[in-house]
């Protein structure tokens, strides 16, 4: 991939304006159970509540309303475990846009089956054996379509650093001055987006990223200074976090934004999948809950501080969703 | 029960400033994907995302905060299936009051749960053989206690009201004019406070409350123009609407202000609460979500219309709602 432009403030902005009446503007919710709980100031960003019930819609939405009139014609072809091909797939059914999505054969059957339910394409393929960048790309050339890439792209970054940006404006709304931000860590593309919109509007908020255990590609790359990736392909509950690792472009401006790097275990995941259930009554996915799992863990200090947590998505399937909540 | 005042748009309005700052001003929640399948503006007022997981917080505390010094010293007492349990405990630990709650032996253990964990105590009485209301008689005959009834209250539906207080403003802020509001119905506190708010605000809105199959009270009293009760305590999986009849002031409130009742069954309500986790990332008990059953069972007319469907609390055990989502 060829070096990319790194976003600014303003592009994030102007992707807001490409999402205004088409994304949901998720509420920003102060917690009272969590802010009693941690004696601090906790404010919520669910964007399990956002179209496809993940964030993931933002950016694909962004970077499909952008393509020429003869890309559109061409279609798309995108790579994901579930939430990415979601949101390309929705985006691509509003913008007429026919979509292939390459999912790993174990892909949460909620998400394949919302894949399949937007009108698009599902190739699979095994996750241990097989490249999904290879079968993209295949597709990508045999039919000339244009592969949007989960996190790696200037327009999927833009798009969801626009959470980012709500966030601060919701927070001057409610007088909330934010002395943290905590976010999930896969790719980067949620975390870099809203670090760039965060950081710029408010240089001295802490920005916080909350990895799976064993999946900590971004801690160790940020660490290292340089892409280091995750060994395994699967082996976590977080499935929307396994990334293999960051990309040239998200590696960068989270150096240049993001403060340190916290990990969950499952166990912790577990026990916030059923926190949010039982006293946030919100439905978040174990990738969409390690903020909450790390906060809830004692992971993080955060006593006589305002902070946010985002939770970014809340597709998991049924067995798993109870098995959370009735342990 | 001695006659009492009819409240008004004003005195909720009183209410909401009493409130404000302390309840949650829970959002008002666009869902795009029930407005895309019923062709329609469809709205949420999630107030499972409410302090205790329910709108009862709302008219405990309206109530409590107006005791005076000498009553709040002597403590309160209410009698209730869980929600107003929960919303008076958690009313009277805010102010410094004691509360002892009368709770029938099969509440959700979580309602249970949730009453204790706010410091109240807990007394437990038989539904089918004994009677809450002489047993808490007693309680307040004993200890001086002042009696928080669970809906025929002036004070209690005017807490309630700032639901549909909020409900019409939040509307006036996102530039919806709403045509219909549909609102669960138990003993009237909820529907009485919210009609009154909003008809009062907008007189040409249908207001249609929605009840379950079975313990229709309200639905027989409008039609009989006189209270009508429910011959059985038990046997609808909403518990939380599980009333013996509405009282005098709650039914002359709904005789002036509600256009119709409809009524849902416990299949169609499981459908709904699954609903709700799958799409709407929300959780809802299933007297919570009445509304939402009714519109997937196809019960409302609602195709061009803007409407609102107030989804009024989320404390189910996790059996319970296993069992909703694996279905």
């Amino acid at each position: 991939m060829s070096e990319q432009i790194q976003p600014t403030l303003n592009d994030i902005r102007q992707a807001a304006e490409r999402l205004k009446g088409i994304a949901v503007k998720t509420p920003l919710l102060r917690s009272v159970t969590l802010s009693e709980a941690f004696e601090a100031e906790i404010f919520l960003k669910p964007e399990n509540l956002q179209r496809v019930g993940a964030f993931k819609f933002r950016g694909a939405y962004n970077r499909l309303c952008q393509l020429t009139k003869a890309e559109k014609a061409r279609g798309v072809v995108a790579f994901s475990s579930g939430n990415h091909a979601q949101g390309v797939a929705a985006a691509a059914k509003i913008l007429g846009i026919k979509a292939t999505i390459v999912m790993p054969s174990d892909a949460p059957v909620m998400k394949r089956d919302n894949t399949l339910s937007y009108g698009a394409k599902v190739v699979e393929y095994d996750r241990e054996t097989e490249s999904r960048e290879d079968i993209a790309q295949a597709i990508a050339d045999e039919q000339g379509a244009v592969v949007v890439p989960a996190f790696e792209d200037f327009d999927v970054i833009c798009g969801q650093g626009t959470v980012g940006l709500e966030i601060y404006e919701q927070g001057r709304e409610t007088d909330a001055e934010f002395d943290m931000f905590f976010s999930p860590v896969g790719g980067g593309g949620l975390m870099s987006g809203c670090a760039t919109a965060l950081k710029s509007l408010n240089p001295t908020l802490q920005i916080i990223g909350v990895e799976p255990e064993g999946f900590d590609d971004v801690k160790r790359s940020l660490s290292a200074g340089e892409i280091c990736s995750n060994s395994r392909h699967t082996g976590t509950i977080c499935d929307a976090l396994l990334t293999h690792a960051p990309g040239p472009l998200t590696l960068k401006i989270m150096q240049e934004y993001v403060d340190s790097i916290v990990t969950v275990n499952d166990a912790e995941v577990l026990i916030a999948v059923k926190y949010a259930w039982e006293k946030l009554k919100l439905v978040v996915e174990p990738g969409g809950a390690v903020t909450l799992a790390a906060l809830l863990a004692g992971h993080l200090d955060v006593k006589g501080k305002t902070i946010c947590l985002l939770l970014s998505g809340g597709n998991v399937d049924a067995t798993t969703f109870a098995r959370a909540i009735s342990s």
